[in-house]
């Protein structure tokens, strides 16, 4: 099995009133995920952020069991698919054998001009490398 | 322009250190606006809990455009598609003329039995027919 | 009665597992309520983000009744007291006649450097004036 | 140097457009140091839900300095006090040397009776024992 490994706990404020993670959470775990990648590949995402950042612009996540309060489960990350500025991120959280769901987030890399906005450029061959190398360990 | 309208402002607890909202508030904003709905047709998702739940299958958000703080936007919330157990509800984000996002969750209809396990069944009549005359007032 | 007054309702995400409002979120609804007094006045608080903000310093709150899902609730907020570079908010949290918990924020006014260090500095005259308008309008 | 550590580091969300952690979140953060309190002590303070919980009463944080995304942090808590039927938990946060802020959170044992009202009751001595052993190892 390749791909990232990144374990976690359910904290209580995670829950909501039907006894579950509420279902907005799977978004931050997947993102959480996802920076541990770039820590692993000995980078960090938000670095250089004066000139550039990498905005979302698509997630989605299929549901298949419910978390609760301290449970403990993984997150097993790769890369998706990518393209000349995008990376989308591919999940999938499980807790022992039980596949608890999946999905992915995209994100596009921009680069700010002096007035603030931002245009999508091409992502550093380097850096799809070192976050290949990453995932492969 | 069919479906109901959901009106709401950013809050600075929502928004990131990139300056903008964190993605994973837009599923929330999402919910908040089918809730709403539920309760513009007369209905309280939550008041059967004891037998009969709501959980979330699927979700999927296509980011367009940040908002940031104190922003004022619309949720316009459709029914996207019925199925005899689920409801995909389809959401439109803007703030003015601009495009936030669109995005979709879906929902089945669970029967909880007594030993606490959930089974999909069939989404009454009533429910569909309450929650389509409120779209369309 | 006095100060300002916010009306909210509670958001399915901000519940826990214990059916109530998780106690964290009070702290967000102060916030809220706060920015709306200075939204009120015809100020943003973080318009001049460039040059100064206003860290939060303390907070408190004591937790009187609980908030459940959908529950619509009043918060009233007052100016508790004023130093020469602190504001510290005193809000109340009522649902109909019960009170739900009483809070206080301080925040301080800071300058920031060049160099990206802060230091408090003095609240201008008017924003306090302007302030004081809006909570006793 | 007492009590126990909990060592946690800043996710993205959990950051503002200010670049810090919301001060919402510190109440979080403490809250899942006196989970692991629990843990560490081999018991699970949401085991008993149908019959007990511990719903807090008060919560005080002093902020002294700002926490970054992905900062790691310490969090040290102890007992600050014990009543008949309440725990005041005390946590000092620590990043490196500098403090980053200190809060207590009260919380009361209440058990539930069939109508669904609660009523603040005696804690059991090994509950304490216990709390105490394991913030003593």
């Amino acid at each position: 099995v390749s791909g990232a490994i990144y374990n976690r706990r359910v904290e209580f404020a995670e829950t909501d009133a039907a006894g579950m993670v509420h279902f907005s959470m799977f978004f931050r775990y997947m993102e959480e995920a996802e920076h541990a990648v770039w820590r692993g590949a000995g980078m960090d995402i938000f670095a250089s952020r004066e000139t550039h950042s990498w905005p979302r612009i698509a997630a989605d996540f299929d549901f298949k069991a419910p978390l609760r309060f301290q449970d403990a489960f993984v997150v097993r990350t790769e890369i998706g698919a990518v393209t000349r500025s995008t990376i989308r991120w591919a999940h999938v959280l499980t807790r022992g054998d039980t596949v608890i769901g999946t999905g992915t987030v995209t994100a596009v890399y921009v680069a700010k001009a002096r007035d603030g906005s931002i245009k999508s450029t091409e992502i550093p061959g380097e850096i799809i490398s070192k976050l290949r190398a990453a995932l492969a360990s």
